[in-house]
């Protein structure tokens, strides 16, 4: 079918990528391999993050020497402790619809109350579940916020996003490309769930070195048909390829993908965000 | 964050789990690949595809002997094809609703009326957009009915979903079963967007052999602390990996997913979905 996204949309989206100007990697992209990092170290803020993923690159067998058609994907939660985007919950007091909400839910009202100054638009705020647009544009659950897996004090600090992941990610593909001499695309990744399915999958927050989505209306498909509509979001099944090889309790939070074709460019995760105005379900 | 899903509805995807019994899968899943399968000849209604994928199975390298950790992803328009799940447009005599919607938004009158017969509710019909729950209790845009990549006759014939995709997963699955002697999970897998982002990644729509959320509420996490709402869609993340290897354009329906760690067990994609009543954005 023609549309999957509102009337107007699609353009826009074609003209970020276009804007981009991504191009094409070599290859048929046949084989794609993702690939847990070891040896990566509980992270503290202020650690030098880039650092200690090199040196799992050079300790991870089969890794080096870096390829051309390698994505590295590197899971928010370390990015955003090693930036400090963590509180900790001692120090929030949280207004009286945080208290009530978390009352009401079985809910610690501090994270709730993290969750709403996070947030710059509340789109679902019920039976215990809050749904927030951040400040970002990324519209999910608890606005990113997350309690798990935060290492010493776990129960006690929330991480928050990242203040701005394309850095984040570009901070990390710098470092990588002066040590290693190759250029390898960046994405922040983080877990969302989605409406109408149980379960999350991780998808990219941020990029650096490649465009999140590509967009394929005027390529020719197998019948040499013209597809018209299709809005391929690279950036994001990179993500969950790479959760495949992390696993979600193993306290692994970095993984190489291999062999992706994604569009190569100067992309923000900005392009892969539908601005309200075209969303059927702000 | 605790709450994901709203209130009551955790327990529901811990049930659907729990009936299951699903079981883990021996390793730690920290390389993931995805292989395209070649050979695959273009599908016509009445053809044998599990033979056709046997055969590419043995015919693409590096793929035989099949594993233990491998999961066979078959897209969703080979299988409507081969199961006669096509519609020929000329057939079909649009309802006046159908007429208004394509006139005013530049669609196909055609495949909007399939979309409508397709749907048992319709989520959202606007700026040339329409969302539907199919019969199966998909949401998805267009009710998942397609016009591109369907071979003779493209343009003129639209592919439908196959009316029970757990059950073409299962025909696969003991196909190989009995041709190689080893049991492999198989994915149905098709191409749905999200609301709020640009772009489609491919998801799970039917499943044999395999269970496709994996609930870890309970588990530990890297910390000792239990995660208390993961539920991770393992099936979507595995028919995304399997998409980076397919590509969208380059007529390969097929790939063997190997090294992933889905709970293994008599799953349905069923268990994947959320009824409305769960759901905030119905």
């Amino acid at each position: 079918m023609e549309a999957e996204t509102p009337a107007g949309a699609p353009a826009r989206a074609a003209a970020a990528t276009q804007h981009n100007k991504g191009t094409p990697r070599p290859g048929d992209g046949g084989r794609v391999e993702a690939i847990a990092l070891g040896g990566i170290p509980e992270i503290a803020p202020g650690d030098d993050l880039a650092a200690f993923i090199g040196d799992a690159l050079e300790a991870t067998p089969g890794i080096l020497p870096l390829r051309d058609d390698d994505v590295l994907v590197v899971t928010q939660k370390v990015v955003s402790k090693a930036e400090g985007a963590v509180v900790d919950l001692d120090t929030v007091v949280p207004r009286p619809e945080a208290v009530s909400f978390a009352d009401r839910w079985d809910r610690d009202p501090r994270q709730v109350e993290i969750v709403l100054r996070e947030a710059r638009r509340v789109v679902r705020m019920e039976r215990g579940v809050i749904i927030t647009e951040t400040e970002h544009g990324f519209v999910c659950a608890n606005g990113g916020v997350d309690a798990s897996n935060v290492g010493p004090g776990s129960g006690q600090i929330v991480t928050l996003l990242p203040h701005d992941p394309d850095a984040s990610a570009r901070t990390i593909r710098t470092a990588v490309r002066e040590r290693f001499g190759i250029d390898v695309p960046v994405i922040v990744s983080d877990s969302f769930g989605r409406p109408w399915r149980w379960g999350i999958t991780d998808v990219a927050i941020g990029v650096s070195g490649l465009i999140p989505i590509e967009d394929l209306r005027g390529v020719a498909d197998a019948d040499g048909r013209v597809m018209k509509s299709t809005i391929r979001a690279s950036a994001d099944e990179i993500a969950s390829a790479a959760e495949l090889a992390l696993g979600k309790a193993a306290g692994r939070p970095v993984a190489l993908v291999r062999g992706a074709q994604p569009l190569l460019g100067d992309g923000s995760i900005r392009d892969a965000l539908m601005p309200p105005e075209f969303d059927l379900f702000a």
